[in-house]
């Protein structure tokens, strides 16, 4: 795999390009880029054809091992890997160990091994236990062992324990990994953990680094879930900055979590490379249509002058949506917005059918992924700071 | 509307045609036939893209009404009717007073109104609401409204009250139907109640065949329900011919209930025309597929000698499909089989992950409208006996 960065916006906003993706070598992908959010192996509530009719989905669809770890037996048993059992076979898959819109449990990690949480209860990977997890989903690209289980809460102890452990996880699986014949094409991300301790969080970079990965995530900061929506990314821009100055360049850098639009620019301006789309997941078990406008290219006297919400969603379950026949954003191409009406949408939310969900998730997921096309396309264009100033507006952040 | 008989098979299996049909005249409608069950106005999970991949869905969309009724101002308000609503705007719809796959509560009708329960509580229907309520969803058929609160242990008072009211009913409502500008071109279909009691069901079949009405729902024998796939219809078939024998044969006949395929057959012999499809619904909700093979045609000698089920389904739930990577049924080509394995809907439902129903109710569908079509191929052959013999050997039925 390589990465290659074409240029640099702000402080640190990259447009980047992937190649060289092993099995995958006929794709280029760029970015800022998410991945396609899935449960169980498949996007929430869509099959393969329904998902054909979102606009802009994702090349890498994004596995979180804690739903998988469960039924280990029956994917091994299928021999042929996760990607090809969910029937989404041509696709580039990513395994991460988590699931950004579940919070981990605390405390479920120890020397020898990390806790993974899935509906049927806890599994305990150790690095044997995790390579061959890995062996049996059969990702692209997977994310190394780690103890992230680290929040502002945490001790300097606490945050050390983190990382020894997190660099024991990586040699021991770095030397599975490069024996296994089945993961000879799969490339690793190393995990930098280390809380908010910056001498801990250096450290991990640059041992991880020396390792020579393939990319980078970062986590350890919070237990994931749906409150991360409202984490506050701006309060540890610099103890990011100061990872991320570790990281060689040529390295793509992945963050998972809820992430709100103007959450996700203000990562991108801290050098991350690498999404996950848990964000329209959440906010479609809400209710919640995303609203925000991304074109940042249409004259300032031709935008609404007053926007109906001051975040960047509407939520229809309200009762002002009871008779209101327009579609739920004006401007909309997707599916949804081309087919059914807000009063639709909240008439099947009132009497809980699961339609519902899906003409919203097919609305959330076109309208996210388009958001991060917006974003490549400020950033070639070098209008980044205007389509930050013009989410930032929409989501009342300053 | 035009029904012709074509032929009758055995004791009263009619072949039959629907021509004439109003907005839809450009459209023959073949019976036996079963309509598209609907909830909330859309097939449960699908909407109308996903709808289209799911092979010989039928033309007449079924839309209880005691699911719309607590919605009757939006939809008013809409003006466009409940297909235009739903995005089933070419679809013909049939209006019927109750959701066959939801029991319904005993002790609501008076002898002015009618009780329909849908999710948040109960609506009373006079005729002159009743009769608004059509306007609001504008169907191109509808269900008379009916007292049916009566089973197996009503007593003949009971019975009588049942048919006074419905009858009352009728009237009010025909004298309104017939003065709404609405529902000009809508055709109603004339409710035959009295419960078990043979002379009340015989003096409302008399006075409701009177009126002149498109056709007939009879109803009145069980509350719905998923219970109903155990009802015993054998033991009221001459109570059934008893009805059916007064009823013109140019008009055609509906029963509404949760039928299974042996079901479906027995009914059919006993000259019912039209029937829902809420029995694949409540499978699916179960975690079941429908797996019984309707190819009356295949020898003898080509069938499986054993099969894996002693009844029409199974249930994907079970741990025997951990690991069983072949298609829900072997000669199915609907979506699901082609592309998903049942350890991967197992997966599904084991995981909660709700694209497990939606791949089921696909297959459930498929499977369940394509044994209407072989019905109709059966009688056109004259092999109607052999098909409920195949059938019948699959369900245990005697």
């Amino acid at each position: 795999m390589k990465f290659a960065v074409q240029c640099v916006r702000g402080k640190g906003a990259r447009l980047g390009t992937l190649t060289d993706l092993g099995c995958h070598s006929n794709l280029t992908l760029e970015t800022p880029m998410c991945m396609l959010y899935t449960r169980g192996g498949s996007a929430p509530y869509l099959g393969i054809d329904v998902l054909q009719r979102v606009q802009g989905t994702p090349a890498v669809v994004h596995m979180p091992l804690n739903m998988l770890a469960q039924f280990q037996e029956v994917i091994t048993g299928f021999q042929a890997g996760m990607g090809k059992f969910s029937a989404l076979g041509n696709q580039l898959i990513y395994a991460s160990s988590h699931d950004p819109a579940s919070e981990t449990k605390s405390g479920k990690n120890d020397k020898h091994s990390i806790g993974v949480w899935g509906r049927g209860g806890k599994v305990q990977l150790d690095p044997e236990g995790f390579v061959k997890l890995q062996e049996a989903v059969q990702p692209d690209w997977f994310q190394s062992m780690a103890d992230g289980d680290t929040d502002h809460s945490s001790t300097s102890k606490r945050c050390k324990k983190a990382v020894d452990r997190t660099l024991f996880f990586l040699d021991e699986t770095l030397d599975r990994w490069k024996k296994s014949e089945k993961l000879q094409k799969s490339c690793m991300f190393g995990s930098i953990v280390g809380g908010f301790d910056a001498r801990e969080r250096k450290r991990c970079t640059l041992e991880t680094v020396a390792r020579n990965l393939d990319g980078y995530v970062i986590e350890g900061f919070h237990h994931y879930g749906p409150s991360t929506e409202t984490f506050d990314l701006h309060g540890i821009a610099d103890l990011i900055q100061s990872i991320m100055c570790h990281l060689p360049e040529d390295k793509p850098r992945v963050m998972h979590a809820v992430w709100r639009p103007d959450a996700v620019l203000q990562a991108v301006q801290l050098g991350v490379d690498i999404f996950d789309s848990s964000y329209p997941y959440i906010i479609t078990e809400r209710g919640l249509a995303l609203v925000v406008d991304y074109n940042y290219n249409t004259p300032l006297d031709e935008r609404p002058t007053q926007r109906e919400t001051t975040g960047p969603t509407i939520d229809l379950n309200e009762k002002r949506f009871v008779d209101d026949f327009s579609p739920l954003l004006a401007e909309c191409t997707c599916y949804t917005c081309k087919n059914y009406s807000r009063a639709y949408v909240n008439h099947l939310l009132n009497t809980g059918e699961l339609l519902g969900r899906i003409l919203l998730i097919m609305h959330n997921f076109e309208q996210y992924f388009g958001f991060f096309a917006s974003i490549r396309q400020a950033m070639a264009e070098n209008k980044f700071e205007q389509l930050q100033q013009l989410v930032n507006e929409q989501t009342g952040t300053t």
